[in-house]
């Protein structure tokens, strides 16, 4: 694992306190802007809708089927599966995102891991599978999101098999590093080398569109304004300039 | 457009206002039994599930998947793209009600443009895609009912092409002028030409279920209840005649 | 039906007391244990989530696709109709199970029937497909759980064939007197005649990880702990002995 | 089994004979204009192309998700087994028809059931589940629908639990004594009752077309032919009665 | 419809001819190397496979779901429906696409209507939908595209409600004009204004690969072959400038 | 990749011989009884249906869904591509297996990669995506079993990130060395330690299902024959001894 980790551009420091007050809207349009279509992770929804923020580089790990022979409890419980691993690996304010192979009948976490996880610092977890438990873990104040919830335990249908390795997670590419970014709309995947001008370039689109939905509620036309035509941006930049007044200009 | 209106029957001015208080599980019933089995949106939900009423007049607008040369940021930012036209085009009381031909994962609609149609007193919002911006969404007074929420613009995979055109909508026939009306059952269809009727059998439905679930909540069997036999439904008249007092008969 | 009910093993007086207090998740477990990897049903939800708690014995309902002539209005509410019949018929302290046969397009269950299942004393209701009147079953206390809301009634598309037969619901078979119990995370199924066994280890398992919980939530790592290690296993039965006291040992 | 049978009405003696040169899609015709929509069972093909002509009523068969403890190679071997009992029990004539609960990865049938089915007559089968050993059931001269093929025996995923009941097929009700008809478009279910009339109708249906697709394929316009204004069936009746001879009219 | 026609960008006269010899798996690397990656129909097949080649410019048909009081068998078989205005209207040499809006258990074309197609000199039909009287479609050399068969006729689920507008086929957008191509990978949508280049690059590449291929048949290894390096090409070039003799170099 | 192929237990040398001979439905049954209920590959089907027999162990490739970044045309063409790599070194006698994703829309293997895995003597392949090039890969006498075909290149929306890892296909889990065996009802994955049992039993069952076949063919119940009673067992022993006469006893 180290050695995707030892490859990885360095983020600015900036940038995660940045993209905690960017939206997936935004960063979506600022992917789509560098070419990403594909960066919405798909039907994910967060199991404690009052905990949906979530920001950090992924951890990986895969699922796939069931072998009866080697999925079973005995062995699946001893620590060295890679599932007890990742959750006693995955870094200090990183994500795990998992990829559990399309199966979302049986979940992929319960509540006393995603609690080893809130304890060690990690920053929250996204599962294109089922999470189990989902009462208690949803009664923490602790990012998770997931397909659905499903009572049996992950082994009655999947298992882990590695981590650390790319991965896709709801129809999405998601690579070790790569800067994940959770809210209501779901959790998107940003290509690592490109997180630090997403941060800077969304944050600002985030002022932006505070303006002009202003000037929306105050009853003003979308034209020229949402998109924003030159004459809008220039009142914006004034308005921005001014202290940001009342008066929103236009 | 003002083509399709012309031809509308026109509706009697009572209509909008009685339907406001006919559940939408009461106007399937009531076009069940004349002859439509086809009403309901399938899989719509409301994203603010406490803005849930929502009764108006339909304004189609049809989404096709997304070509790459025509579905670009900048093009489709431009307000002639018909789903800029659409919003600052739908009639004050009306039902923007979107046709995304089966592709969720990208919003048809996010927080701005729901801003302005609520600004200029359009009715409330149905897409059987997806809305971005849900949790500003779900914190307006304001109905908007989808198939999900996903954080990508619409020409991530999408563009829209035409307005008041038929259309489908959650594999249900919507033609500009129909009836909308939505709670937490979803949203139903109502062909233009039976709205006038259709309100009124519903709303006396309604005050009859009223009735018989009082009949049932103090323990009375279904039989002879639900569905109503005609003694029960001359105790029900005679107990509308009476002022509807807290002794049910029966 | 009676058939049916004479031949099911007799269940211990304490076992549903019990399984109030077992979640599915553990349930699942224990019937893994035992060589059940299917007994979830997929994809229901409580469509009041104040009110998941549900145990009690299957009372089976089988809906088929409607065909025209039969599932008229008419003839389907006429009380001799299965579906209403069901409704009569189940047992106080039992659960409605229904088999909607892959629709979910129309309400299996509405607002007046729930109302009636509840003045029974009818444990609560569990239906692969769709119910009405979501709001108002969802301002009751009672537990109902389906795979999604529709506003449409049953014979829309479906027809109510028998009762007290095998089902399958949400693709797990369902037996009359097989134990229901739902929670947040859904619905499970035991077979009748694991019900005392699971339900005894069941509670087992619960207190265990109340422990194991704690043990993770004050920063110790999974190794050894879940799952237990005997040294573990050791600890927590003194734990136990020693009255529960907050010092967990390990 | 008998009683079903005992109710069924009587069928024309020259019902089946008639049917057999009627297509489904001249079928689906005649029971849409008697107020049928839902006939053609969804999604099955002929498992062998040469062999597609299926005609006989219905002798339905019934599975459901398999339980683990009852679903055993032991215990479903054992020829007590519904489906056993059902190989050895549909009438000469009649066609067997599978409601597989929407499970397609275990094989409904097997080429030793489909050969002892064939060795007693029986009219042919249909499965809206799949089948295996399909190139042993494909080289034989008999009409087997299914939805797929699969390798594994039923009882990997299912299990028969009953005969001659009401079942749903491919999204179609099928009751015990319906009229099957197969070909290459599928398989479409006749309500009994209904048999008779829709086999004359359809039979006089299928000699108008013959002529109306003559004089398209000579370069006639549909306009006026298809469908036929009371002109060109005046001309169809002349042409008839003149002994259908080249000149077709028109 | 002949405002769509006269802003169409005009084709090159070759460029017919030189499409009827590249496949749609050459088309859609062209394609991808000008950045479209949506191009081909989703799940379309031959309903012939012996008759699968097709080239022309598409002629669009839009469906969308039945309403029951205008989807009647009565009123959609007046000439006027414009289903079947598009079957005497598509120009000779086109290809008539068809939108079914999701919905496959109906048949958006049937014999009598292709066999006046074929008779017209249309190119061949795509639906994203069913086609029924299959067995007499697949009896014609005429190429005929869909996502399956189905018996019952259009208006049991469908209705067509305009021509030649975009449309979604497959998910893939289609404009009237776009040059449609297909084989047995299925079908694509070249847009308009690309086909000339895509026909004479995609012609260059099929006679590259037809080397490329021989000299993988001889047991040369892929690397550096296929893709091709420059050494390879420059190969390839000499190959053909001698007259692509049996010595394939390399 | 050697590692993985260093701790394969050995295989007995007569074990790919005998399984060429027993059917992926015998070794369904052969693993179910064992315990094994999920190894046949949903949804696969041969490109050729005249070459469907394949055995070999697997050689596993891992796709994940595109990045627009990483998977452009001349990243993919490069021979370090896994895919690529991969292409060149299954072994002789070996399987080719893809792990798709779930995404069937590009295809995972064309006509060139394919002749190149024939000219190496690889067994085959099998891909729970889509391959192109279709009517080339018919044409050769070459097993290859996919779930469907699609024009585009794998780049258009897959890449493939590793080799020699456990993956899912189709639903099943499949490490490197697992037994591939494929037919026409569709491919299983036998696990690589129960490969010389399973291929030993299943021969056995094959004989034994002959016997079967004939006594049903010449008009025997099935009671007492299929299954097998000892009865029947010990007359098929006696029919085997005696050199498997026509006279079958019973």
């Amino acid at each position: 694992m180290t050695k995707a980790e030892d490859t990885l551009p360095a983020l600015d420091p900036g940038t995660i306190p940045l993209l905690r007050g960017v939206s997936t809207a935004t960063i979506t349009l600022q992917l789509l802007k560098r070419g990403f279509r594909n960066v919405a992770i798909d039907g994910v929804r967060p199991v404690n809708p009052q905990a949906v923020r979530l920001v950090g580089p992924a951890f990986t790990l895969r699922f796939i089927p069931l072998r009866e022979d080697i999925g079973t409890p005995a062995l699946l419980q001893q620590p060295e599966s890679p599932q007890r691993r990742a959750i006693e690996t995955v870094p200090t304010g990183e994500v795990l995102v998992i990829d559990a192979h399309g199966e979302h009948r049986s979940g992929t976490l319960g509540a006393i891991l995603v609690a080893r996880l809130k304890a060690r610092g990690v920053a929250g977890a996204v599962s294109d599978g089922a999470v189990r438990d989902s009462a208690e873990i949803a009664a923490m104040a602790y990012p998770v999101f997931s397909r659905g919830v499903a009572a049996p335990p992950n082994f009655t249908r999947l298992m882990a098999v590695d981590a650390q390795q790319p991965i896709g997670c709801g129809g999405v590419a998601v690579y070790p590093g790569d800067l994940m970014v959770g809210d209501s709309d779901g959790v998107v995947a940003i290509p690592r080398h490109l997180a630090d001008e997403v941060a800077r370039d969304g944050a600002e689109q985030e002022k932006l569109e505070i303006y002009l939905r202003r000037r929306i509620e105050r009853g003003d036309s979308i034209v020229g304004v949402y998109p924003a035509s030159d004459e809008t941006l220039a009142r914006y930049r004034r308005w921005r300039e001014a202290g940001e007044p009342d008066d929103l200009g236009g």
